[in-house]
This record gives structure tokens, sequence and C-alpha cells, in this order.
């Protein structure tokens, strides 16, 4: 087991806390070796557990889970209908310990700071991040360093504040805190779990162990991933890939990177046919949980869509909030970024890029709870009564 | 299986709708028949089909499923050694899918009304019953009536409002209220669900059923419950004495009636030796999730805490408050109403109602990003920098 350049393949050790690559400057990625006898332990519910013949650890780390993982998968043929696709899967990531998805990956970073024996732990975080590293570390009884931007609204503050990390509100641009964290990792001892680091990427994976179970190893044909630093996406592909290696599936599906249009360098550069990525000047969406304006694995992800037969669409806000609401009123009420896959689907339906047979899942990343001023004044029709006249109201209907 | 009054007995058939017996208005109960050779169908994973044979319904309901339940067991071996306990587990309700444990009560609600007929749904809620109720029905595609207290803030209405529901506000006592929609059900061909129908009852029980087999079925010594209404304790209590009947456990725990002393109507009968409750005049705690003044099954869990040797207990918000701040130092962000049990257990062991040597399941009832306002203010500690200046901050340490 090593880690590995994704650009240039130069080598380093399992012990590498520094997750890019020294002469490139490129994301380094976890190689697991021979997956040809790996199994699902399906005896077990943990994640770490029973898709250990997958994740690059020791057992003995149980105890640092709050139960993460095993999220429901829903279908919808009410919203396939609408859109016009054979089935339309909701992979309802809401349902992890902070409400997100990357509590997997928080918790796989985490158990490799402890390995490597850190006491601290760091994250740069604009919304769904600073939470779970937050939450993790006070479970595991650790330090938490989390870096936010100037601009964070206080009513973001409070659930991350909760759980007793050091909070740090930075100002300057978003995309350089990312690297400029990494060099004080470094100086100072503090892992620093940012969104796409190798051991992130790793509990990333088991969205696509879970689709697969859940599928019946029947995989979809498409894959859509709301993507800001795209850890979450790659961690998602290489998942398939790993499964693929030891014969659980047949076939990987094809990934779609979905940005807001607002924010969207990944899609820019695929559609330039361009191999890097460039910042974003201004990020501008409503989803603020993908809001990165230099994604660190962005050019990565850019050289995967073309081995994949991936797509990258950018989304308006407003089919953000369409698609949010469509998701509701079949019971999912996720962030703004959350809805952003949906709407890619119907976006690329409409454009012809998809067709009527396709099987799709759709990543719903984060809550509705964390950021209900998104939905505030659009939805919210009432009536009033006193208890007198309640039955009256009935009588109109 | 038939439907019994829980004070007098008087039978009613399962078709019933009406929650309450018509001679007594007491809360009626299901009763299942004989258990011996009911079991667990452990290849599912979907409540409805793991515990069938312990559930009123034939299959066929599951589309009717938002992927509730299968929520975590979390053991704190921190908060048991602070509390001067053996083992504290928290079983963690807010991973279900509108983030409370009423998820699991609306969906065998809903059901039962389908399976009549029904195509309106009603509920009254001062909190987590709102949004799950109007969830499900968005995903069922029933018409949803949701009945809420006129002084609700509209923060809350946003995440009931984005589902779709018919939304009241209704000026008046809400204790009253309960009854109240219960007759403009029956005029107007509306199944209330309400906190303690028979058929959410029957939802709760799943608590218990999850608890035994993450337990092994070495079942703890007390169940602390979070109660308002005490639709949600008698359900986990009738789980645990159906998996008896089973001879999956030996023993049941004694249950807890965790109120907040802002409005403890039931901890007053109890302390008093009463077996009725009287409404609690002008109810006052920050744990508006269960501030009901009037609960329409006090009656019923007053009788049944006798046989079971249970307690009722009631916090204060101070204590209400440090139970959630040191919940959230070991990773588990509730709302109030989820930190009582925690604050109910520390209180206990003070005044020497346990011991040492007792297992105790904490159930963690909703979100804490259902109300973050409880917490702002309060936890909140943040630096500030400049990019260039953040090096210097770590120096300082």
């Amino acid at each position: 087991m090593k880690l590995i350049c994704t650009d240039c393949g130069a080598p380093y050790p399992f012990e590498t806390a520094y997750p890019r690559c020294r002469t490139c400057n490129e994301p380094l990625e976890l190689t697991l070796g021979d997956l040809n006898k790996a199994a699902i332990q399906t005896r077990h519910h943990n994640m770490l557990k029973r898709y250990h013949d997958f994740l690059p650890f020791a057992h003995g780390y149980e105890h640092l889970s709050l139960g993460e993982g095993r999220t429901p998968l829903l279908s919808s043929d009410r919203l396939a209908q609408t859109v016009g696709i054979q089935q339309l899967l909701i992979k309802n990531e809401t349902l992890n310990p902070t409400w997100s998805f990357k509590d997997r990956g928080t918790l796989t970073g985490l158990i490799h700071a402890v390995t490597l024996g850190y006491k601290k732990i760091g994250t740069v975080s604009t919304g769904n991040m600073a939470p779970s590293v937050a939450a993790y570390c006070a479970h595991a009884g650790l330090e938490a360093y989390v870096l936010v931007s100037a601009d964070m609204p206080n009513s973001k503050i409070v659930p991350i504040a909760i759980y007793g990390p050091k909070l740090i509100r930075v100002q300057g641009d978003y995309g350089a805190l990312y690297f400029d964290s990494l060099k004080i990792g470094v100086n100072n001892d503090i892992y620093f779990i940012n969104s796409d680091v190798p051991f992130r990427v790793e509990g990333s994976k088991t969205i696509a162990f879970e689709i697969c179970e859940q599928t019946n190893f029947d995989v979809p044909d498409l894959v859509v991933v709301p993507t800001s630093a795209a850890g979450n996406i790659r961690g998602i592909l290489k998942g398939f890939v790993e499964f693929q290696q030891a014969g659980l599936i047949d076939s990987i599906p094809r990934m779609v990177v979905a940005q807001a249009a607002g924010c969207a360098p990944i899609v820019r550069a695929y559609n330039n046919r361009s191999r890097r990525i460039a910042p974003w000047s201004q990020p501008s969406t409503i989803a603020h949980a993908i809001e990165n304006p230099y994604p660190p694995s962005g050019n990565q992800i850019l050289r995967q869509l073309d081995g994949n037969n991936g797509f990258a669409v950018a989304i308006s806000d407003d089919e953000i909030l369409a698609a949010q609401d469509q998701l509701a009123r079949v019971g999912l009420f996720g962030q703004p970024a959350a809805a952003v896959p949906f709407a890619a689907i119907k976006q690329m339906r409409t454009n012809g890029l998809i067709g009527a047979s396709e099987r799709v899942v759709c990543i719903f990343t984060g809550s509705g709870l964390k950021y209900p001023e998104a939905v505030a004044g659009r939805s919210e029709k009432i009536q009033e009564t006193g208890l007198e006249d309640l039955a009256n109201i009935f009588k109109k209907e």
C-alpha cells in the first residue's frame, strides 16, 4: 500500500500526511494492491468492518465511528417520469451523523491521522466539512482547528461551534487558503483533512460500495455528484473501480461533475477541452457548499472524466432552487448543493446528453436544515385561524 | 388483531382511525395476538420487512418508506464515566429522513391510513412531527394538513412548508387542539396521525427492536425517553414487551419519562402518586419539541410506569442546555429535547435513584439543526485573521 501522484505517478509512503505531490503539486491517491480476494464482510454493518478489505486500515478503529454510512438509496418513479428516464435513485447522504456525506471521509481521514500519532486535526470549509471534522474530533478527543471564510454568517457558525473546535475566520481567497492550510499543518503538527485529501477519498468510496450493494450489483448508468473540490466524486469513482477489480461488478457508471453555474471552474475547463483548471473569479451561487473557486482535485477529475466517458455540467441557481422544490415534493429536503444533481439530469435530458433508458443515481449530499434561509419566502403558504373557527376552514374545502 | 382501550379494555376493530376509546376517552392500542413464532427477518434491512412479524401490515407498502430506522446506537465511555454508570448508549434518532424519531411512526400511521383508503392526512405538531408527516405525504402523493400553534416562529415553518402541505396556524390551547383535530378528522375524512395514535405507537416499537439487536439481546437496565404526548415511550415499551413475548429477550428495561421542568404534567402526577394527568398551565421550556401541556397518553404511561418500575423525572432548562453541550462534545448535536435523557441520567445518579452498575440507553430524538437558536450565543468562540497572518495564530499556540 502506498500513495502515488495522480499526475506524474511519483510514489509516497503510506505514512504521508501531506496530500499533494511535492514535484507537480497534484493530489496523491492511495493504491491498495491486489483486490482479487477482497470481499464484503456482510455480517458487519459498520462501514469500517463491512468494507475492511477495501480500506487501508487495521481493525480496532471502530470506536472513532459515529455511525456514518448505511444511508438509504431511494427510488422515485415520479421524478424519473418527470425527467423521462428509466430509473432515478437518490443516495440520501443527509442521514449521516452531521447530516452530510462528509462524515465518511472525515472518519477515514481521522483514522489515518491517529495512526500517524497526530493530536491536532485541521480543516478548511465553507459548509459541511467544518461540523463534520469538529464532531468527529470531539468524539475522538482530538483538538480540531476549523478555518472558515470571513463572510460565513453566524447562523452557520453555531452548528460548528457547538462541538467545541478552535474556530478561525480567515479573510482572503478561499482557494488559496486550502494550500496555505497545508503548509500550516506541516509547520504545526496539524493533520489537515481537507476536501480531497487521499484518506478522505478513501471514505467517499463507501458511497459507491453501498450503491453497488443497494442495486444488487446491477450498477446504474450514471452517477451525478455535486462537485466542489472534487474529492467526493474521485472517491466514488475509485470505489466503483475497486469493486470491479474485486470482480463484484462488471462495469463502472459514467460520472457526472455537477457544478453551480456561478462557480464552475471544472465545467469551464471541460467545455474548453483544457486539462488545467483556472481559478474562478467572483464565485456566486446559492449552493455555498460547492463554491470552491479553485478545486484542488479539479485537474485530476478532468483527467478521469476522459477515461470514464463522464460529463461536466453547470446549473443555474434558478434550476437549483426548482430542483430543491421538486425533491422536497417527494419527501427529500436537501441543501441547495444537494439538488444540483437532479437539476443536472433534467438539463442533460433536455439537451439530449442522456437518453430515456438511463438509470441514474443522484448523490444527495447535505440536509436542507443546514441552510433553510435558501428556501425562506418561497414556499410558506399558511392559513391562520382561531381554535373555534378551525372546523370552518375544512368545511370550505 | 384488534385495538383495545388501554384503560377499560373495550375492543375496537383494526380498521378504526379514531385513536381513543369512545367510552373513557383513553388511548387505544393494538394487540397483535400470539407472537410465539414471530421472528426477525434478518435478510431484510427495511424496517417493514425486517420486523414484519411484529407489525400489523401485509407486505407491499415498502414504497411508502423514506429509509427510516436503522439508526446508530453509540456507546460513550467518556459520558458514562462522567455520570458514573457502567454503560451509556445513545440511540441517534436524528439520522432519520426528517431528522427525528417521528419518521418511524409517521410511516406506520400512514400505512394504516392508506389501507383504510384515506387520501388526506393530518397532524398537530409543535416541531418534529409536522415536517415528518409533510415529507411522507409528499412522498406518498397524499394531501397533508399540518396544524401548528400560532406562535411558531417562521424559521420553523420553512422546513415544513418546503414539502408542500396545507399549513394552518391555530390560535388557542395546544392541548385542546389535539382533541379538536380528531373531531375535524372524523368530519372531513382526514386521518390524523397525532403523536400517540395507535399506529404511530407501532412504528416507535422499532426503536426497541433495534436496541435489542444492537445490544445482542442483552437489554439495558434503563431506557430514558424525552416525553411529551407519551406516544414514543409507549411504543418503545411495547416493542420490548413484544420481543419478550417472542422469546427474543429475557427482561424489559425500566422506562424513564424525562420531561422539561417547565412542562412536566406526567412527572407532577407521578410524584403526587396520581393516576390522572392535569393540564399544565403556562408551559415554558427551551425544549419546545416536548412542550405538550396535556399529554394524551399521559394517564396510560402513568399506569404503565407502575408495572414497569419506571421513573418520571423533570429537568430544568439549564440542565438541558448543559447536557446539550456535553453531548456535542462527544460528537452528538441534538435539539434541546434530545438532551433531556442525558440530563435525566445525571440527575438520577446524583439523587441516588440509579446506581453505578446501570446500563442506560438515552433516546436522542431530533437534530440540533432543527433549533440552532437554542445554542446561539453560547459556544461561538472565534478568532479572526487575514490570510497573511494565519500562520502567526498557530505560532502563538
